[in-house]
């Protein structure tokens, strides 16, 4: 069975033609300051958004137009792999990631839920192997359930934290099975409501007990993914215990797990919490914690996570640019934690949902290359920071000044300062650059 | 010279008289939850807001009516000592702030400004003698003038670091003079503009080595009050360092100085980055980094820093909470961080702010107690926990559970959570103390 | 069947007891500023969330424990109705509202869900007549069905418009066959994604259509109920037309329907706008569109409808001031848009939920009555601009005045203004009034 | 005397020059859709950004580097005028906009602030005869000085309210000396601090009374430039009464107004009022309202007017997409209300910011162009409401459609509706367009 048969494939065309199931900027094998597109991209598919979702919205219910809507229970998840695999390989995506929930129905035990993994994760096996494409990362759910409604390593039902740790032991065995390059916690509901309930200390505790279990467990297992989190300040919850890159790493340094996880940056979550994409991504990088990215994009004028398709070419270009400046992905990778807007319910907006994603991070990888090749704001940085390349400067910075011996030399100086930072010739180096590059 | 003759002493009388000159909520010296009421909250007056500021806006000239303001330079720096001591006895108040640049007028150089403070300090010395009225903190003044435009200890340019670290080392110097009970450290310009420009890593390395040499020196000179951090997201800058307390925290554990400060935490600060007051406090307190507060309130619907004075009842009950249940403050205080209205230009309007403050939060107080004494939210908790008191629960906080061990324990069990947070029920129980303590 | 068999009666109890199902704050029949409380406050169910709702958010799943669940279809649609007139009864509300689809399920054709509206419109009418309780108002959902994924009145599709059309057609008569005091219209969808595919003032004149096609209608069926617009400025749409007070105003006015609707003004969709809630009912007051009331609250910190029980004592004090202002409400009423939260998932919340509102409102009524009878702002207000009450004033506002007979009386003047505002006073007299109120 | 020796001229040369003193994309004689870009775009520079503006923040002291700063008085203003036409002349700019306090000086009283705005008027006139460069409009500060703490026609003092009155007479004047093709009222303290001292009705009723007694006084001296009004949601004031081009509408719709005011749209005000720039563009539009604009950006991540420099590519698009649909601009123009960043403080920083807006607008104006004559959106757009081209639809928009004759149509239809919007698609083709465009 065909499940996108209107697609043959998506073809490569020049800019601004009128086909609209063509890549403009994206092609795969063009050699991009010392790699492959593709090898610094590594784009993923996000299972949940293209295949699982139904289009439902707190006013709406599902509106989606699939072919495998038809199905349902262990059937409905199996053609789900089936489109899946079909999509990727069209979409010429090499990587995809899911939260157990996203592939298998849920049974009425873990014990049966697991084994409609066992199903899937099978003939997931099979896909991966025939076509080469990855598992760049897997989760768990634990937020849908009614159960986790109070949260899952932070419930306070015990039960249901031992549920929790259930459902990771699960993942944590198909990671392995499947050779997920990371494995994702995302604590969509670790958090509070209202701190009149709360008691976040023993909450925060908890949260890094299920963690450490993972940890201990992937050893045991010989599991060597690269462990991440993924900072989000709310939604669902009123508070989230990782509310962006600095608070979860003021969480994994109190806990002594800085050195055991990095993090999984949203351009979304960071704009709901006050910070640009480049920001988080800036903010990981310098603290050695950028692993991997959730690439998509929120709208600045919302206050929820909406989710779209990264179409925004300076956040494409300023995120390219912190990746590459962080040599590139180790184990991480693009995934478009994306889904079409409830008014593209069409199968073929799913293409030109990833098109449009993948042909804006193209763009942004090659305007961020050809910023770093010219050295245009590392020029600027270096010049700007240049007093401390000598003498009371190199006296700061290797550890031989003191307020008293820096006071000395300032006493009766007057100290001005008007170097300009020249913040808008450089933003319109960035437009020059963004329109420019060939 | 009397600087408010229109004033001459708050009374205390009940609530909903006429006089506006009066307590209705604040009696220094009534006992509650075991101290006086002036011993739990500690009311500092900031000495900016109330003497220095001239009412200027982003859109408006100053406009503030103060019998000082026809004195200049040195002379009204004394003048504003005056009636400042004049405030603070009239309003009961048994503490204030400062930073360096408030309290005496910026010199041709730091050896000049540094002998304006000199004269002033003296002064303020015996004043304080006198009246036995207390400094909470000072701090130092790294962002008003020009040359902090790109920063302080982040400046790139060195003879700034400089200059900040010869400022930094007169005022603890002054603290040590003073005897001020904490020592401040806000970084208002310690961020960035822009990313395009900035050596993120470099800034907050500098930062760290700023605040490291004040630790040093302070032990230089026996100075032994207690380090506090401020934080705020942002303004002036776009992005500052400090942006909440747990990236704070995050700084200070990254290098090494999370045993050496502890936080300031600001109400509009609060709300400013995405959190609630008591948020800030509750994360502050179990961290064991809770040290002071600096109370105001901003505007839920303006984004920026509009540091009302404190009227919020819910607000100040909530933050007194946390403050009780931390045992109260050590060395911390309540410092009036709030200036009134541009559109409340008359000295009265000084009196009318700090009763209305200090009434709000001797009613937060109040409340507070009553809810910790009759345990209304500890025992909804107790209760809402206990499945963490034996059995499986207490296997995990005792660190003698693991994935597989929880897994077995619920692999074949319909793990089902339907207990109420009864968050509706507890905003009912605040409203209620709210109105009812007597 | 009873359906809270828990709940008994909700009883009259002093405030701080420790029985939960008891109001503190409202007492139905007491006399306030010239009416019973009732009268004032008409305080009125929302059927959609406390009958109809699953307790699913974008992240989980349904999860409100209630005792109708296990019905379906037309039955589970009777058993509502039942539970709802058991729940209108204990809670001692006069008042509900509903959309048609919450009432009855939708059917295969807009005749069959007519059908089933007919069986359940009829049951509802004699629960009416038997129980005194009356509805408030009734609308149409135009905004849950996958056809309204691009709005209904604003649909790009012809044959949407006129389902919606058929919908407000039955709607209306189920208004007048009830007797609804108001007719609403909410337009959920009636707004746009992006910008890039929308005809804003074809979808602008279209939406005016349909309320005019509306008003006819009524006309034509003789139904003389008040029309009302509920503004809100986004969610589920990018952006909505009914934006906020102001903009429903200007599209009134724009389409001559200014003097047929008035405005129903919801809490937490004036915060999502940017105004305080108070704002948009000073507004609408003013402008003579003041209608009816959607009692809720949101939380300011975020960006989403959280549709909360009010119990923000500030809010509900201000609301029933401006309520008063307008000398009470004509056909409106205080309808509770609120949901418990996901973690109230137990039946007994919704009583919990409801009493938290009606004690709030109760005690709201209460303290704003006080201020208006005591003059609190009215004095300071008529103080604040009795410079109007005679000569140059008071030739401006009687049209006497030009620029050059205002010109004359001022050049050569040194005109200076340093009269306070008085805001930090006039909150801490709103506080007094708020805690000592009798 | 030359104020920028630094820049001789700016040059016009390929992108991605490393000269920071050229053009890149605005060529003025370059016919684009039918006219020259100069006469589409009719740039004009803010002279109190530029020529007035010390570069002080709520948090810091003036820092700007501007040659004439050691003049004062009318020496100062004379040298502005200067240093304003050799920088207009060097910018290629063809317009400016000023208030009255800008340009000249307050006097002890209006009397002696009209001799000094004389005295430079008269200069400017000169310099306008003798370079051609024209006065794109004129307004008057109604904001900064003392007295409008509480509103200028807004504030509760009559005597405020008729020196406001002076103020806009003798700037209308100004406006008739010196041909400005439009007058502008921004309300900067026309709105509130908070409801609880507030008059809402008479204090609207006011500014509606000062605006027509300004359109009577023009219509007395023979003044035809077009009425402008510019909204801004808040900033100074926590509210201010033209909120957005919706409330303005609504405010000038109540007091018959509408048919003699625009609207003056600035992007920063926009996005603070939660909208986009483009939404209060097309708004504006399609109700006859667009009248000028004011070019900036703000920070969606901060809440105040930062007033930068326009470098948005798809904003600069976007806001050019609609002035073209508009048929261009009649009278007004793009005004750079905008400043350069605080850490910008050399002269130079003056023109890369234009330069960088410049070339902004004009990249935007060839996009947005194109993107008109290929059809891009419109033909999506037709595509999309095509069902109301006949039929049904017909009768809808032409006025012949019951709710009745609606309903026979659908009522046992199943109306399905899965059109896509195309959201993603459209944004892949505006990224196509904005990077290919020659």
């Amino acid at each position: 069975m065909e499940f996108f048969p209107e697609v043959k494939e998506i073809s490569f065309e020049d800019a601004i033609s009128t086909n609209p199931l063509a890549f403009k900027y994206y092609h795969p094998d063009e050699i991009v300051f010392g790699k492959t597109m593709k090898d610094h991209l590594r784009f993923a598919v996000s299972y949940w958004h293209t295949f699982t979702l139904a289009g439902n919205d707190p006013f709406g219910m599902g509106n989606m137009q699939r072919s495998w809507n038809s199905f349902s229970g262990l059937d409905l998840a199996k053609k789900r792999v089936e489109a899946a695999f079909e999509f990727f390989q069209k979409m010429h995506v090499g990587y995809f990631c899911f939260h157990d929930r996203d592939i298998a129905p849920e049974g009425a035990t873990l014990r049966e839920s697991n084994r409609n993994l066992d199903v899937i994760v099978t003939m997931i096996k099979e896909y991966m192997q025939s076509t080469g494409i990855k598992l760049l990362w897997n989760t768990q759910n634990l937020f849908s359930h009614p159960r986790f409604a109070h949260g899952a390593a932070t419930s306070p039902d015990a039960r249901v934290f031992a549920y929790a740790a259930g459902q990771v032991k699960k993942s944590l065995e198909i990671a392995k099975e499947l050779g997920a390059e990371n494995y994702v916690f995302w604590g969509g509901r670790e958090g509070y409501e209202t701190l009149l309930n709360t008691d976040l200390k023993f909450e925060m505790d908890n949260y890094a007990r299920l963690l450490q279990m993972a940890c201990d467990y992937a050893d045991d297992i010989g599991y060597r993914g690269q462990f991440l989190i993924e900072p989000k300040p709310k939604e669902p919850t009123k508070h989230q215990y990782d509310f962006d890159a600095a608070s979860t790493l003021a969480f994994l340094k109190t806990y002594g797990l800085d050195l055991r996880f990095k993090l999984n940056i949203e351009a979304n979550h960071a704009t709901l919490a006050g910070h640009t994409f480049e920001h988080e991504l800036r903010y990981s990088r310098v603290h050695g914690m950028l692993g991997s990215v959730d690439a998509n994009q929120g709208d600045p004028l919302l206050g929820w996570d909406t989710d779209e398709f990264p179409t925004n070419l300076y956040s494409t270009t300023l995120a390219m640019y912190e990746i590459l400046k962080n040599g590139g992905f180790q184990t991480g990778g693009l995934n478009f934690d994306a889904k079409v807007r409830r008014t593209s319910m069409t199968p073929l907006d799913l293409f030109y949902g990833h098109i449009a994603g993948m042909d804006s991070f193209a763009r942004g990888l090659k305007v961020a290359a050809s910023l770093i090749k010219d050295k245009v704001f590392e020029e600027a940085i270096a010049k700007r920071y240049q007093s401390y390349q000598s003498g009371m400067g190199q006296d700061i910075i290797q550890g031989r000044a003191t307020l008293a011996s820096l006071e000395e030399k300032i006493l009766d100086e007057p100290v001005d300062s008007f170097e300009s930072g020249y913040q808008e010739l450089l933003l319109s180096r960035l437009n020059q650059y963004l329109l420019e590059v060939k």
